[in-house]
Order: structure tokens, then C-alpha cells, then sequence
């Protein structure tokens, strides 16, 4: 069965990627960016081509779904290119394709920022797509390059399904109303973008899942049963946020990069600003093959396939594969 | 027969582009960089992204030689992507594989001044190639990008070729033993660049190729035919360096770009500051198909089949498409 994380957040290195390969991952998705400029994200996608080339044995990096079949042939695991964020193009329309030619093939529209593409989940108001995110979303079809909208402000993101002519993903994002919170989304949103072919990834991060659903394995599969409730069996899969060799410097990073001199918490708050454990059931990736058994007790094989990877293939092949459409 | 021209220096508009198709030209390198960085080249490549789609029944981009037997079985002038200056990559080996991604497909080591990889042509002092630049051109080898030492000094360009494991180019200038000017080439430095399978590139441009050889069409193909002598008839073509719509400013930005306050004249002087007017027999590269008639009255069709674009297209093939050699 092929299993696909559809975001992870880790600080990889061999070890990482033994971990990925004794968990069975097929294909992951990683972040090279979340306010890296389009310098630094080259920078980012060279340090992934040394990776590749220095751990051949467990990775490849993956331009096609072809790719990451011949990861699942071979017994590897196919490294997705993503960003968190949409700095790299430097709000240039063009970058969008010379982006994807250099092997970028999931990119989040906003991070926990509005930029000039749209609203984040975390601004007190979402402007909305702005007229160049119309075009960026344009582009992203186009060449084909995976739209997500995890931290991205429910209106935009709405506002982003709508415009999409390709499927789009929330990537690592719960239902606010099973979890609440700013970094989930509700109900419509995530039926929107399921209507038109899209995803959402479940995380496995404590701080979006709650403290009911993070208390065991069986608790975070019954989160997972509950999201297809809402957005169907064919919508959701798993995206982990997971990150491993994160510390405090990474994490302040992410949360407070260059934007202020002051402090943000992202999803953990002042009372708990650190880095957050992971649940016991995901400590690492190693955790896969049991969330396949913990799923086939309540799903048929099919469904859990889906879940598992299945579903993600089919929106990686949709958007990545055959832009055109 | 297929016309190349491995080095044009123009501002392009879709009058140029049909000069281009009038000359019956299957392939031109264009120059995207003298001193642009990162960005300001992507933006570059971006604007060749448009000007393909805008002008699709002229010209088409090419990243193998399989592009370019397209566009001369379409009809239509392929275009290689190219730099007079490694600027782009930052001085970063890495990008160098990501500018390959990008399209770019020929790379001039230095242009006028002195950077990391090694001496230019016009410095007091040539350094030779550098640590950095070894690595350059190793990785440039590996992924399949032609190394152009034109403005390159004598000694970094002979470094260049003894370093290299595949074929490198003068893609436009002059033996400097038939026309003495800084910016052509010693034999040796020919010769050396010749018996390694590479290239010298004739340019029409009027200050290196002096008064002798620019009076008319026959001193120009005498120039060819002279060359010939030294470098062999299987190392000889055309780079003609032409500079369509160039005006003073780009001139300016060409000579002195951000390197000095006071000037620089290049090729030209102090006595001759301003744009060099084109020779009659090449105003725009509607003057190639006379160029194949006139060296006809000389060589065999084969010989003349070499030099209008057959030994271009041996280069690219053994660089370009059969990077690992």
C-alpha cells in the first residue's frame, strides 16, 4: 500500500530518511520555505539535490507521479518539493513556472502572513484573493503546481477553490469543527475544495488536533473518520506537519522570521511557546504502518488505501501530471 | 542548410524575430546577462517565456538539439538561452544546475571584469581559473551547459579547456594574430579549444574584426576562411555578436553596469564611445543566406554546411544533450 505525507515540516538528515523508509512512505511532501526568498529557496532545492545524490539508497526527488511510482518500485521514498509560503516568486507571475522547472510542485499561497496573493488565517481580516493571486492561481494550473491553503485565511482559500480550474489542497489543517481553532478551517471550506476534486491532510501536530484526538492512535483515527464525514472518503489523507529535529531557533523561524521584532506564537500560545512533543502515536514516520492497521478496523482496504495515499496520488496526477487538465 | 548564430547580443522584438525567420536562421544564442544577478536573469528568462508564446510562429524555446531540428522542420529559428556572464549563479555552484532547469544552456565564464571563477580579457592581471571555477565547470559538465570564454582572459580560457571534460567555445571573437585586439585569441588558446572538439565563433561586429575584414562580404568570409587555417574546418561557425535595437543605454549598462562610476569603453574608445554601426553585408541576419553563397565560391556545400551551423550543432549535441559525454 502506498502511504503519502502530505506536508512535513522536519529538519531532515539520514536519519530522517531511515525513518521515512522504515515507516513505508512512498512520497512526502517537505518545506524548503516559509519566508526564504527566492535565493534562499534555490539554496533550499540545492541542499535537496545533495540530499538525494548522498542518500540515493532511501530517496529521489520527484518531478511526476512516475517518479514516485518508481519510489514505490524501487522501495524509496519520493521527495515532493513544497513551500509554506509563496515568498520565493517575489511576487512575480512569471517565477510560478521557472519555480516549477526547478522542481517546486507544492506551494502554499500565504503563510501565517497576508502577502499580495491573499489573507492568512491569522490576520483579524482576510482581504480576500487579490487581483494577482487570480493570476498566480492561473499560473499554478497552468504548469501545473499543487495550490495549498493550510494557513491560508478561509476567504481566501475559498475565494482560491473557486478560481482554481485545478483540484487544491489544505494540506495539514483540521475541521474547526471538530478542532477549533484559527489554523482550522470550517466546513464549507473544506467541502469546497472537496467538490472540486481537492484534499485535506490531517496533521498529526498536538496543537491543531486537540487534546481528545491527540490522546492515542485510535483517538487521531477517529479524527480522521470524522473529517471523511465531512468532506467524503475520495478527500482526505494524511499530511502530518511533522518535525522532526525541530528545535526553538526553527520554530521561532516559522513563527516570527523576519516580519517583527517582537514575539508570535503561530498555533502554541505564550503559555506554551516551545516545541511542541509529538504524540506518541507519530513520533516519527515509523508510526505509518499502524495507523494502516488502526484504519482497516473500521475501513475496507479501499478506503484505507485512499487514506493512506491513494487519494493524494489522484490529486498529484490531476494537478502535477496533467495540468492541462 | 541550418544556419546558427552562437552568439547574438540584440534587444529582441518580433521585427528581429522575423529578420531572423528572413535569414533563415534554425538557431540563435541570445544574451540574457552581462551583469544581472539571480532575479534580474529569471526575470529575463520570464520574458523569453513571453516572447515565445507571443511570437510562437517565429520561434520557439529550445533545451536540446531535438527543439532545434524542430524549429528547422518548422520553419522557425529555435532559441538557446544564454549569458555573457555567470553573475546568475551567485556564486553558488548549486545554481548552476537550477539555471540548467531554468533553460539556460550556454554560460560565459567572466565577462569584462574579474569575478570568482577567474581573469577577463580586459583586467591588467589574468588570475587563471580559480577553485570555484574549477567546480563551475565541473558541474556545468555534468548537467550540459556550453562554457563560452569569449571576453575570458587568454590564460583562464586555456585553463578552462584543459579543465573541461567536454568540448568548450569562443562564441565570438577573432584571432587576435589576423585582427590584434584584447578581446580575440591567441592560436594556442584556439588550437587548444579546437582539439578538444570545441569551437571559435566569427563575429561581425566591426571593432574586433578591424577595417580589413569588415570592408565587405568576401574580406568577412576571407576572415572565416582564415581562421579555418588555424582552428580547422570542423571548428569554425558564426557568432556574430549582432546588436539589433542596441542604443547608447544599453551600451552604457553592457560597458560600464554597476562596476564603476567613471567609463569603460570595451571594445570601443574614448575616441569611439558610441554604437558601432553593423557592416553593410550583416545590418540583421537577413545578411546569413549571402554569407552560405559567398563561402560556396570556396568550399565544398559540405565544408560550408559546417561553418553556417553543422559545427554548432556537433557542440551542442556532444554538451547539451549528452551531458555525461
Amino acid at each position: 500500500m502506498r502511504y503519502v505525507d502530505g506536508l512535513e515540516n522536519s529538519i531532515y538528515d539520514r536519519r530522517v530518511f531511515e525513518e521515512l523508509h522504515a515507516g513505508r512512505l512512498t512520497c512526502v511532501v517537505v518545506t524548503m520555505a516559509f519566508w526564504e526568498d527566492t535565493l534562499e529557496t534555490m539554496d533550499a532545492i540545492g541542499r535537496w539535490h545533495d540530499f538525494a545524490e548522498q542518500n540515493s539508497d532511501l530517496i529521489l526527488l520527484a518531478r511526476t507521479t512516475a517518479d514516485i511510482e518508481h519510489a514505490y518500485q524501487t522501495g524509496r521514498t519520493a521527495i515532493l518539493l513544497g513551500t509554506q509560503n509563496s515568498s520565493p516568486i517575489a511576487d512575480r507571475v512569471r517565477f510560478v513556472e521557472l519555480f516549477r522547472d526547478m522542481g517546486l510542485r507544492v506551494m502554499q499561497l500565504t503563510y501565517n502572513n497576508q502577502n499580495a496573493i491573499g489573507g492568512s488565517c491569522y490576520e483579524p481580516e482576510d482581504s480576500g484573493l487579490t487581483r494577482f493571486g487570480r493570476q498566480v492561481i492561473a499560473e499554478m494550473n497552468r504548469v501545473g503546481m499543487l495550490i495549498d491553503i493550510s494557513h491560508v485565511g478561509e476567504r481566501t482559500g475559498l475565494e482560491a477553490a473557486e478560481a482554481s480550474t485545478a483540484p487544491i489542497a489544505i494540506t495539514h489543517a483540521n475541521a474547526s469543527s471538530l478542532v477549533p481553532h484559527l489554523r482550522n478551517k470550517n466546513d464549507a471550506l473544506i467541502r469546497a475544495v472537496s467538490e472540486r476534486g481537492g484534499m485535506i491532510g490531517i496533521p498529526t501536530y498536538p496543537k491543531i488536533c486537540g487534546e481528545y484526538f491527540s490522546a492515542s492512535l485510535e483517538r487521531w483515527c477517529e479524527l480522521i473518520r470524522r473529517t471523511i464525514d465531512i468532506a467524503g472518503i475520495d478527500h482526505v489523507g494524511i499530511g502530518t506537519d511533522i518535525g522532526r529535529n525541530e528545535d526553538q531557533r526553527y520554530l521561532d523561524w516559522m513563527r516570527v522570521g523576519r516580519w517583527t521584532k517582537g514575539a508570535f506564537f503561530g498555533a502554541g500560545s505564550a503559555a506554551s511557546p516551545g516545541v511542541t512533543p509529538p504524540p506518541d502515536y507519530m513520533r516519527t514516520t515509523e508510526g505509518f504502518p499502524a495507523v494502516e492497521q488502526e484504519l482497516r478496523r473500521h475501513l475496507t482496504e479501499d478506503e484505507t488505501a485512499k487514506v493512506m495515499g491513494e487519494n493524494w496520488m489522484r490529486v498529484y496526477r490531476a494537478v502535477i501530471d496533467d495540468p492541462a487538465g
